[in-house]
């Protein structure tokens, strides 16, 4: 005869919550934890969602299910890409010849109304610098009355940091992706204090701006025409061995950028006095490679973008009012939800209350592999944010479980050299509940203040769930 | 009545070697272990040389022994030190005006035929490069008839890595220690390949060298000059920050700068394709930091030199055949024994039986707390080395045991940003055992085929011991 269940000791398989597991060993009995949660992060919505997708889970073949191996595609693409900056155009609209009095601007569409103060302070800068017109009044009154265009960097192929402002007449950065073929632009850094991008448009700001146009962009354009070409990727993959994790802190890949823009640089003929301008303006300014780090990796994300099926996000943007993300299988949607205010360090005689909810097309190198994804590589800028080095490992671990890929190229060095995690998957997201960290600037909420600190934020989870109901909607089972 | 010793349960406080008190614990007992080893590593001699310094250990005094005082000013010597390159002499000759037919080399005095393969090779190429001799054999036989003077690099306040050669003719670095007064020099680092460091003394190498002499220096010195001097303790603390050790790793040191150099070379009057020339040799001389490094850390050490009482290490200098160290207190004698062969990874098609016996002055940076004492800053090189992450920790963590002093400006990322150990007290090295680690090149033992690894090697004990027997005479109890 069998002994009784209650008559032998209590052997325990627990699958998930592990609460009962005390009174069972307190009592006598083993258990066996089986770390387990369920579809949807336990949200019963979202794990019907889930189990609505295409072929997805319950697909017995092998080889996964039809987003399965559209992510993986995206993800051997974006391993694959070689991001290069190729050329420096003098002008963006040299790049969009239509694109007449348009201002293009971070994230998703927001109206004049909505928008927040730095963006507010960065268009009216552009009007003035564009001569379109002569007096901040007048040019607030041409942006509130629609006489100017807005418009997306992301549907111009191009990134901007903070309120990402790109305007007809400014010089533009040109990364082609050179496995793919793809081009990717972007605006140039301005270091920091009074700077547009924060919303500053005093005339000092306006005076970088055509030093840029007229000294700075014809010089760099020579430059890297000469040196055919600066690879953009490696300098990323060098800076990850070096404390950067070529987002928030880009101390070393501005130190590799510079290295290898300068020979070139040294070759060119130039007017007297403007290597030496030139050089000392970028030596100046550490974040100088953080605009090149995004187009590389909007170079890169493009690439893996419009894929069928595929549920990899290919864009995290902010307006400065939402975080909008794009996903590949999704064509040109934004699904977004407000953004939040980053968590970190402030500078002194700032807080919380002065931030402006999270801003920039920044977080493009997050959706990269880089950024709060390679956190673990830069253990200076754990400091920054007011962590420990502790922490920042556990962030780049936490972003393994989101991802469905691994980029040797991005090398950390802290995890033993572990590939980077790379290849944000929406049904992930909502699986685990983990949503995406970003690390980022802080921006003053009004305009022209500038930086007041530098932080951790957390892309919001509804943007995961909107952009999940969509594809279960355009990939049903 | 007390119960007896063996009624109640055993209660041990055992003290040093752990192996008796398994047998207490499998007969029910328990133990208080204190961690505690005999003085001089248990080797009585020593204990018995180490109880006979002047008023050392048992000295009731609560500011320490006199010897922990004279370490704890050189400590604070080499804390307050700002080594900073502020001249490029056109050559060694300007600086010592009576330095004549003397080739300065690494390391400890060695006799010509002692000397290790690559030492031969530099000799002979510095003495064709002087023009002393016109053939390989004509400068042969003087240098074995003892028509060239040889003179250690240390006697003329000067480092160089590998051989070390400094000839009349060749520029020299100049950096002061802007707190203490003091002055160091180096050479210029050739880059990697055939190079008079490793022993090659093919026409290319000379050519390179007149090409230092003719073009480069003068440049240099205009743009150091012109930039005020440059801080290259500002500069070594941020390469901490950034995965360098600063000796066998400086990719980011030199890439910095890189930075600080360009900016105002920019603006010398220069030769056309003088400036373009230059910093394409600095870009492609990832170790161009490296001679700067030493000479900095150089320019430190030998502010904490010459303290009475102190046993604080001030260089540590390897000739090929033999490395020796050098005490504050100790005046110019050299404490030496045998060099070791680096252990560590080697280049494809060689191995430890091509290495040369550790080489090079270059050890002057593990006196100043970085290289090996700082090993915990520098992940790349750990796969260098073919350790693992948390070997490279190790290393520095062990380096705390045998030094007197914290370094604040060199913070240890990876170990939560500590300041990383610094000061190297005989004292410690003999009572622990634990001999200091050196991060290096490998050279083959033949004249200039030049770098065929990288690893670490140990300083030998017996220089240590002999210290201790020199400071035990000098410093009597």
């Amino acid at each position: 005869m069998k002994p009784s269940l209650l008559e032998s000791p209590l052997s325990v398989v627990n699958v998930g919550v592990d609460a009962f597991n005390l009174s069972v060993t307190t009592h006598g009995g083993s258990v066996a934890q089986v770390d387990w949660q369920p579809p949807g992060n336990a949200d019963p919505v979202l794990a019907w969602k889930l189990a609505q997708l295409v072929g997805d889970r319950q697909d017995p073949d092998a080889t996964g299910s039809r987003i399965d191996r559209a992510n993986a595609l995206a993800v051997e693409r974006v391993l694959a890409a070689r991001p290069t900056l190729v050329d420096v155009a003098l002008h963006a609209r040299d790049v969009w010849p239509d694109m007449d009095r348009t201002l293009l601007h971070a994230g998703a569409p927001v109206a004049w109304p909505d928008m927040c103060g730095p963006m507010h302070g960065a268009m009216i800068g552009a009007v003035l610098y564009e001569r379109w017109a002569d007096s901040m009044a007048e040019a607030e009154r041409m942006l509130a009355a629609g006489e100017i265009r807005f418009a997306q960097c992301h549907d111009y192929s191009a990134v901007g940091p903070m309120t990402g402002i790109i305007s007809p007449s400014m010089p533009v950065l040109v990364i082609r992706n050179l496995t793919h073929g793809n081009t990717a632009y972007t605006n140039i850094n301005e270091g920091i204090g009074k700077i547009l991008r924060f919303g500053a448009n005093s005339p000092e700001v306006l005076v970088r701006l055509k030093w840029f146009e007229d000294v700075l962009a014809p010089a760099m354009k020579k430059a890297v025409l000469l040196s055919g070409g600066i690879d953009l990727k490696a300098i990323q993959s060098q800076a990850l061995l070096m404390g950067d994790e070529v987002h928030s802190r880009n101390v070393a890949a501005t130190s590799l950028f510079f290295m290898q823009f300068a020979v070139p640089l040294s070759q060119c003929e130039l007017p007297p006095g403007v290597a030496h301008e030139i050089l000392k303006f970028i030596a100046d300014t550490s974040q100088f490679f953080l605009n090149l780090s995004m187009a590389s990796a909007k170079a890169t994300m493009d690439a893996a973008h419009g894929i069928e099926y595929s549920s990899t996000v290919t864009a995290i943007a902010r307006n400065g009012v939402t975080t909008a993300i794009r996903v590949s299988g999704l064509g040109r949607r934004w699904f977004e939800a407000p953004s939040g205010r980053p968590q970190g360090l402030y500078f002194p005689g700032f807080s919380e209350a002065d931030a402006n909810p999270d801003l920039g097309d920044s977080a493009i190198t997050e959706t990269a592999g880089l950024g709060g994804f390679s956190f673990a590589a830069s253990p200076a800028l754990t400091l920054l944010a007011g962590g420990s080095i502790a922490a920042s490992m556990e962030y780049s671990r936490l972003m393994y479980e989101i991802t469905d890929g691994r980029n040797p190229a991005n090398s950390l060095p802290a995890l033993d050299f572990a590939p980077a995690p790379v290849g944000i998957d929406v049904r992930k997201v909502i699986d685990t509940g983990i949503q995406p960290v970003v690390t980022t600037g802080i921006a003053h909420r009004e305009a022209g203040v500038g930086q007041i600190g530098a932080g951790i934020v957390r892309v919001p989870m509804a943007c995961f769930v909107k952009a999940l109901e969509a594809l279960a909607e355009q990939y049903p089972a």
